[in-house]
């Protein structure tokens, strides 16, 4: 079961709002509700939302009226730049329409039938390409980690953040797949609890021994040497090798830095952007203040009326905090300049 | 309105559990309950605990079917015993019982009678210190607020968490009542969300800006230089200045550290146990793992059915992490081990 897949002439999504509670798979029929269902999470992690938009300029090929080449691929663009917005952090995103859009603008195709089949046929391969780099990142990954490790892991990054396999999950699935015992601590991941909600329930279903925490304990487990090493995904990773990642993961790797414990941020090269020098040029998206203060205890909201909030999506992780940067292309270490530019191009 | 005083022949408390959508005020006949209370966290706050203690130990004497003197201190001694296990690591609660357990065995107290009068008046002496400490700890730690300050603050350590007026909460109120103008970034403090529920609450009610932030995205304040200075409480200082306090502590404390913000626990010295040399002796409460998983949203559960967590209440910073320990007789620097004796004793 893929998280993003072209089902029914149109793309269907895992709605992951209503997980671990109901497995619901809605299939849009319209690239603004593909942008819309990006902009909401029905869909979310870096490479899901790159197959998603992926699939949904496709959608928007089938969707235009055009008969001419060239007008399709004026409304193309048009609809890529509704789907580009949606999300503002993940540079998968705008990678993956770039990809279609190059595919859509070759001169070999004559038609604007021709371009549409190329299109779906071009989100197809993305969407493919993504599992099968997400085992090569995972088992990448997989021989830093050793039989009996606990690993601490941020927000949710495993099949339902890519089409599927998953990014630093990834990682976890092929340790186990390699016979390795090892423990997650999964951090709920406040605000949308993507840990207690998502990862947890991947890893049930996986067998793969885990304990849910609040997000401020994780600092205490490694501060007592309970946990061997930390991964996590990440949204955007610049030249340098600063990380966008989901709030909370720059806290993470200070506190494994300064305890002495790994800490791996696991990617497709798809995910670095290398026309960013450093983390401090990522924007960082900043969601509606209810993430926080919508919270019920028992049917009764937990903040008091007129409360107010900040709720920024990401935050960077300077690279001088990671040990290394796990690619399908191969375990990145510093100098990252050099080595994430040679990983985009597979010459590690 | 005092988070705990003595009304209608028994013990009052507002039940912080109900907060911030209904304030109900519960007294209780049986020490038993209050113990339970303390346990159940009706009354929370290492100040307020100690006084609820006290107030509780005072109606086990006037439970007490004793006629003779003797025989009433060992009914006082059974419900110390009661009362003391209530919960580990915040020290005021011992501190207050040993306190009234001094009182009662007065030897000037020449009936059951007189010791039931005495340990009343000891505890409600010691609530009306509590207040008073409390206001010198606040003005204490004002100095070292700036108007225009953002402050970061970790679970609840206001009027709820003492008898009034509160700890670290406190000096942001002196500092308000000083006219200083101050923002708070109030971590929601999971998983009991004492934050979100009751720090919110108070500083809501006193009219002094705050923004509530998932405690994960502290660091991200921190780092971007949007935070001046951090204030927490504690549940029990060592001798050496390592704090125990609420989960998450820890993290906020090597955050600030690592980007050069101060970092201040505010404490009256009931909470500093000189008998422990140092954190690693403290005991961490680990509390049920329905705190963590049984949050809902929208009516549902968040966690997978089967899920596990882990749940320590509390965590411990070492002291290198402190820029200074404020107490109700003045601010304590480094050397603690010297300064906090020191501070004990009134001799700073």
């Amino acid at each position: 079961m893929r998280t993003v897949d072209w089902y029914a002439d149109g793309v269907r999504l895992i709605d992951q709002r209503l997980l671990p509670n109901r497995v619901e798979r809605p299939v849009y029929h319209d690239y603004v509700e593909v942008a819309r269902a990006i902009k909401d999470m029905v869909v979310r992690g870096a490479p899901a939302i790159g197959a998603t938009a992926a699939f949904g300029l496709a959608l928007a090929g089938f969707q235009s009226p055009a008969s001419d080449r060239l007008e399709l691929l004026r409304d193309l663009e048009r609809a890529a730049a509704v789907l580009r917005q949606a999300r503002p952090t993940a540079v998968n995103l705008s990678w993956a329409l770039d990809r279609l859009l190059r595919v859509a603008a070759d001169e070999d195709l004559d038609t604007a039938g021709d371009v549409r089949a190329a299109l779906l046929a071009a989100a197809q391969k993305l969407a493919d390409e993504d599992v099968a780099l997400n085992r090569r990142m995972g088992f990448n990954g997989a021989a830093l980690v050793e039989d009996g490790d606990t690993i601490l892991h941020h927000c949710n990054t495993g099949a339902l953040a890519a089409v599927d396999f998953g990014t630093a999950l990834g990682v976890v699935f092929a340790a186990h797949e390699q016979g390795k015992h090892v423990h997650v601590l999964v951090d709920e991941t406040r605000p949308r609890l993507q840990g207690a909600r998502l990862t947890a329930w991947e890893l049930e279903q996986a067998g793969i021994s885990y304990e849910i925490i609040a997000d401020g304990a994780a600092g205490h487990f490694l501060h007592r040497g309970q946990v061997n090493l930390c991964l996590v995904g990440a949204d955007r990773v610049a030249a340098n090798g600063d990380v966008a990642n989901k709030i909370g993961t720059y806290s993470v790797a200070v506190l494994a830095h300064e305890n002495g414990v790994p800490f791996y941020s696991v990617v497709p090269t798809s995910t670095v952007d290398l026309a960013l020098a450093d983390g401090d040029l990522i924007p960082i998206e900043e969601r509606g203040a209810g993430e926080v203060l919508g919270l019920q205890v028992g049917g009764e909201a937990v903040a008091p009326a007129g409360a107010r909030a900040r709720n920024p999506a990401f935050d960077v992780t300077p690279h001088r905090y990671l040990t290394a940067i796990v690619t399908e292309n191969g375990v990145v270490r510093p100098p990252y300049v050099k080595n994430l530019a040679r990983a985009v191009r597979a010459e590690l």
